[in-house]
């Protein structure tokens, strides 16, 4: 401890400031909010004896040079609260400090012992000190005020006299403002929270492959042509559009239809193989047009009140300008050779994964920030990276916190599918939002445990769920064994469980043509480029629009902590809702999980938790349906036919307006 | 991250080493734990991509510089877990390294590939280079082995002649030992974990008044007379002795009987109002004898196998030579008086607190540290710290340190009744032991629940409880209205739920007088001096030493930790038991916890957790009524009537000799 060096008070620590909440690993890592929200921090702190404390909760902005402070509350039994406004897209330290308020402890003493009538002159000489001690250390009106006390505080008055001058409030007041901070002990870690902007919570995202938005077979499209797709993606209500790679595709080893190992001289190649010989990751590749073209594009999708996400993969195709020119970015076997990607059994032949770990790491590390830097500054402030859990942690953690501080609004959604530790890893070192298991949580139980850890766990403070349907790598069995009522059911679940969600495109089109035996889409769009007619029979576009208008219209929808599940008698029946902290806006959701039968199941609406007495009447209004039903109590008996409709969303109603309300009530 | 500034590998972390276990604190607390423990250190670590890991368990006592190595096992999920052997009474310190196994990660992807009949020529150029490079970095014998091997892998063999080779466990072995750690990340702390002797965790313990230990009315007893009494103490079981404070008591505002404010010329004064003309601290009160006499009972103490615990009371008389000595030591009111001690609504006038927080902090806590290793050198080893929870707890953790750097077996015990988390910072801090809630927990699920936090939750890590079934300070009610029975069962809890614990001489009187109204003593022998008979009707001395004698017998009484509850039908029942790790003792005890009627109950012998078949026979011999039972199945009806038994203590006893055990069998 150090304590015979320093003979100073400074030099320990006199109270005990522990238990702080919110903390992630010790505050190793960042919690993370947005812009809008209020930030509750509580702590056990508390010291020896009987002293009255004074504890103080101590914000700033990183751009900020001196501490905020915000009184804290005491709540019970040695814990205690505080709060501060998030008002900015930035971060945020925040820590605790705390010493005792010496002249609030003297004024309970002397109370309690004017309350036993005993004698208190000591005492009072004592209090008038504090109070000395105040004056000297305030300036202006406030040492006038105090230096007025203490002129009528004569120690020759009798003891009621001075005590009804000493326990004056305002004279506390003033005193607890100028005393000193005695025994003042900070809390020894300075937490951060990463306040994004509310995107970064609430959004829903349609993914594309920019060569399949065209029309002529065999004809990759433009970023001109992908401009007409905007007006229908719009009108489906997405606020995200998600471009897969659009650099130069290598050549070499480059696959061909459904992954094969040899491509045709047509065949476009994988955009995950980034880089050829007309370049790299600030390229674009020649046949969706220039960066100017990709500018315009950009602005279209501005215009639309939309927002581009880039895809960002650190891969290179063995033709990537990298290879020529840093050799040593890569690991060579001892015959020349570079290995290529694999991910056992799948194999990546016409990729090449960079050496973080090589010579020159600060090099790429720097090269790969370039990148997004030069994309950031052609206004895309979403990166959806590719594969983030077969890279170093620690470059995540170094590359996003550079970009961010250059553009606090960047958005990162980490494409991790893999083990749950790697996976919050990620999110704790930087990533803005993640990828899940949704595309794996079928049924009642499982969903269920899975959005508990999500929305009540520590994991609630790091990680941001983004809920794909699917992807163009995951056509999950459901959606390929269930249909169109499990497309259906899989997009309310979506929608309407994560505040973040997306589905890539084709989902509305319910395309479910699989590779056999596996999760992968047959005639895959990686591999060769679709004509798609967006108006096919059995689309749902109309069901996507409803959906994403109904979160828009609920902000109950916008957020995930409000997340909570009820009960429904029916094991294949998901009953849950989500309100708004002013429970002004109360959204109940039922979904049959059962692609194949139709369910009854009965609910039991939360009243109580809504808000609503035993016999008050309040409305069930069916938002999928727009049927309304008239309720009173808590017993609701659901039939849901996955043929019709396989899933209800309730916006819950009251009648709010009473005569009262009129002027000429009155 | 101050990347930029160091361009070195080592400049970042690429294994993550998390959710480290057991960790008090995020490592700010050593965790505790006895001399032949094993320590368990798991840890979540894992990697980017598919590299095998190597993670190693570091550690060593704080006098050695270099560390130890265990490597640490792969248990699932990223979780990882290793041990090593506390074998010495010190702290030990240890933290966790990880490395990528390169080698191993290249035997795994060429295994897989030629089952796969793949080419892998660059592979095995690849692999004979790190077993190069692992020869280099050799010497010795394995620089030779390893040379022999190279001379034999000739990359113009055959893929299966070379894979042959290169796959050979004892290549494996020897490359993994001399191979650079690769991505070499260790992590970023280092902890700690306080080694104590095992009285620490398991020990009896009785406390006198060593001036009550005499046969003459009003005649205090000296340590010579206080060794008359050791042969009882010894024949009852108990292993530590404890004596209230020895030193001159304060002259000044003597406290009278039953805590009256005037004393008598007579009264002998609390013995916790320490100091005056005679001397403080470190002094010893002249009618109990001399410095030697202590030092001849001390040695008399350890000759019956007992050991000495002293009280370390920081109190000081009016009276006491700090006050006039050192005056900076005590908070002066403006009027020149010092402040008596108080913890409202009870009131210490005859006792100052000395200022922690005073100019000369230091030389005061100084101070504090002499007068215990004074006593430290005096043989006193364990130490029962009166209010801790009134000094800071910075305090304690410094004194605690310097004292044990020096005395490793010291033991502090900290008497502190007060809020939860003081009493666990106090423990975290470094207390050995602790006073605990014991004394006011009488009821089956408030006792369940309050054993469970102690032995399954942090605290198990840090907290020693030592249950004290009443105190000078505190005649529980349980034993003021349950009379003999109580005092009984009181006893069986204490003496069986915790390995620690211990009461207060008149104990074994079933001496029940109280205050009206309190749970306080009628003519407390704090303010007076009490001759007992020790032999009184109604005392319970049998069944004390009948108690003490089967803790000593049981090693499974010895633990916490293993304490398991079982279900009793009966609420008034509690039953629970406890096993060594071997299972080759195991006690099960049930308690009626009604003073007041006889409890029928039946019990759920828990044999599946005992490793005892459905249809085993085997023994329950209840070792308070020596009755034995046979017994097939886990069903057993038990009735205690307090005012015969209100406890069963059952040794679970197996019949395991068979006949094949004979020579002459076979």
């Amino acid at each position: 401890m150090g304590l015979k060096a320093k003979p100073k008070l400074e030099s320990w620590s006199p109270i005990i400031i522990e238990a702080v909440h919110p903390e992630v690993d010790d505050g190793r890592y960042p919690i993370k909010r947005e812009v809008g929200d209020r930030l509750v921090v509580s702590a056990d702190i508390f010291k020896e004896g009987h002293d009255v404390l004074t504890a103080v909760l101590r914000y700033r902005t990183i751009k900020e040079a001196t501490w905020h402070e915000a009184v804290m509350s005491h709540v019970d039994n040695d814990r205690w609260s505080g709060h501060f406004d998030l008002k900015e897209n930035t971060r945020y330290l925040y820590t605790i400090g705390a010493f005792t308020n010496t002249f609030e402890s003297w004024r309970q003493e002397v109370t309690k012992k004017s309350q036993a009538h005993e004698r208190i002159e000591s005492e009072l000489l004592e209090g008038r000190a504090w109070v000395e001690g105040a004056m000297k250390r305030a300036t202006g009106q406030d040492k006038a005020r105090l230096n007025d006390i203490l002129k009528r505080w004569r120690p020759s008055d009798s003891q009621e006299a001075q005590l009804a001058l000493a326990l004056n409030e305002e004279l506390a007041q003033l005193v607890e403002c100028h005393q000193e901070r005695t025994a003042w002990t900070v809390y020894d870690r300075e937490l951060k929270v990463v306040v994004d902007r509310v995107r970064a919570r609430y959004g829903a995202w349609y993914e594309i492959f920019p060569r399949s938005q065209g029309t002529i077979p065999g004809k990759g499209s433009t970023f001109q042509e992908c401009e007409q797709r905007l007006p229908a993606i719009k009108a489906m209500g997405f606020e995200v559009l998600y471009l897969t790679p659009i650099h130069p595709i290598g050549r070499t080893n480059r696959k061909g239809k459904n992954n094969s190992l040899t491509a045709t001289p047509t065949d476009p190649g994988s955009p995950y193989a980034i880089g050829n010989e007309q370049g790299g990751h600030d390229a674009v590749e020649p046949s969706l047009g220039t960066i100017e073209d990709f500018d315009r594009f950009e602005q279209a999708v501005r215009a639309q009140g939309m927002e581009l996400a880039m895809d960002f993969a650190i891969n290179c195709s063995p033709d990537h300008p990298y290879v020529k020119e840093h050799p040593e970015w890569f690991v060579h076997r001892p015959d020349g050779t570079i290995k290529y990607a694999e991910n056992p059994p799948k194999k990546y032949q016409d990729i090449y994964n960079v050496d973080f770990y090589c010579k020159d790491w600060l090099g790429l590390w720097n090269e790969m920030k370039r990148v997004i830097l030069f994309w950031a500054d052609h206004g895309v402030k979403i990166f959806r990276v590719d594969n983030p859990h077969t890279k170093p942690v620690a470059f995540w953690e170094w590359v996003i916190r550079e970009v961010q501080d250059r553009h606090p609004d960047a958005i990162f959604l980490s494409e991790a599918f893999t083990r749950p530790k790697m996976m919050k890893v990620l999110a704790k070192a930087g990533f803005t939002q993640s990828y899940t298991y949704f595309t794996w949580r079928n049924f009642k139980q499982e969903l269920t445990d899975y959005l508990i850890e999500l929305s009540r766990s520590e994991m609630k403070e790091y990680f941001r769920p983004n809920f794909f349907t699917n992807t163009p790598d995951i056509l999950p069995e459901i959606l390929q064994q269930g249909g169109r009522p499990a497309f259906k059911f899989r997009l309310v679940l979506a929608a309407t469980l994560s505040p973040s969600y997306g589905i890539y495109s084709g989902y509305e089109l319910c395309e479910n043509r699989a590779l056999p035996g596996k999760e992968e889409y047959l005639d895959s769009e990686k591999y060769e480029i679709t004509v798609w007619d967006w108006n096919r029979p059995g689309h749902i576009v109309d069901y996507v629009t409803l959906l994403n208008r109904i979160r828009q219209e609920n902000p109950a929808l916008h957020e995930l902590e409000n997340l909570e599940f009820y009960e429904s008698s029916n094991d294949q029946v998901l009953f849950y809702g989500k309100s708004t902290v002013d429970k002004k806006n109360s959204v109940l959701v039922a979904v049959n999980l059962s692609p194949f039968q139709s369910q009854e199941t009965h609910l039991r609406i939360p009243i109580e938790g809504l808000g609503i007495k035993p016999d008050e009447t309040y409305q069930l209004h069916n938002v999928i349906s727009d049927q309304r039903d008239l309720m009173i109590g808590d017993s609701y008996m659901l039939r849901l036919d996955p043929q019709v409709e396989p899933a209800a969303i309730f916006v819950v109603r009251r009648w709010t307006h009473r005569e009262q309300e009129f002027d000429y009530f009155f």
